[in-house]
């Protein structure tokens, strides 16, 4: 159900990209009970002046690796939930494909259940 | 007032992206009361490793020609009118370009009514 | 904390999509009470068939530098700080780089203040 908009500097190789998406999909099926097969990910490339960030704002230093995760999921999980995920997604970034913590941005979008049709015209969460 | 995002996979004739246009922007008109004039969409097209998504979650058969439609609306509509909406894309694009109903994957940003600006520094649809 | 997206047709200079941001970017700081540099946007260029819109909606005569500006915020602000915002933008981008009131699609996606994670894996801004 997560819908993963994911956007960094283009010229990363096919298995640093593919490794975001793992380590994301991992990190959402532990900490929001997302099923392992419920994976859905637009990756964004982008040149160095078409994605512009603060390489300092709240104290943390951003450098070229910098990545932006924006995740749109249904509106179902805690505080708490939010935090671990968080936590999660940068430590798996780290272990693979090799992100620093301070390049991970996440921002999560929710919406109601009844939001998403996974194919055939069918809202499958809806009541 | 939708804002539409479509992402699919690069290399569709322009006839083939535009007939998707077509369909969803009747499809918005017919169900949730959309102006016919009232279209805005951008399209995205993805290499095939920067568009990651199971091809059976839900047990829906997915292939090379999933898109993924984004839709952010007004927040005004009922779940049976988000129902008929994914129903109606999906009859729509099957008959033109002519996309499985298992490749057309639907989800609804909703945002309150003076959150859209049109041109001019207005926000046209607030109170 | 804003994420902003914005959208335009491709070929145009680089200083012309920085202005786009730093004009953006400044209207957020002065009816956003955004921190200077509290700043992460992105740019994705369009070819003009990817880039779908009506041409008069709401009376309005969009031209050929018609821009999207897609910006997913804190859900803090009253509407009359939406509205101070859309008259900003098209005040700052009308004086750099020039565009044309009409141009200027404005959109806010509100979320969670929990719902942000600026690196470290921490939720900067929950409670």
């Amino acid at each position: 159900m997560p819908l993963t908009r994911i956007s960094l500097r283009a010229g990363k190789p096919a298995d640093y990209r593919e490794a975001l998406t793992v380590g994301i999909q991992r990190s959402l099926v532990d900490t929001f009970n997302v099923p392992h097969d419920d994976m859905f990910m637009l990756i964004t490339e982008h040149t160095a002046d078409n994605m512009i960030y603060d390489r300092q704002y709240q104290n943390i230093r951003r450098g070229d690796d910098f990545v932006v995760i924006q995740l749109t999921v249904s509106n179902t999980r805690t505080v708490e939930q939010k935090k671990a995920l968080y936590r999660r997604i940068v430590d798996e970034l780290g272990k693979s494909p090799g992100v620093r913590p301070e390049d991970v941005f996440i921002n999560l979008v929710e919406v109601d259940k009844e939001n998403w049709s996974f194919g055939n015209g069918v809202a499958q969460y809806a009541g």
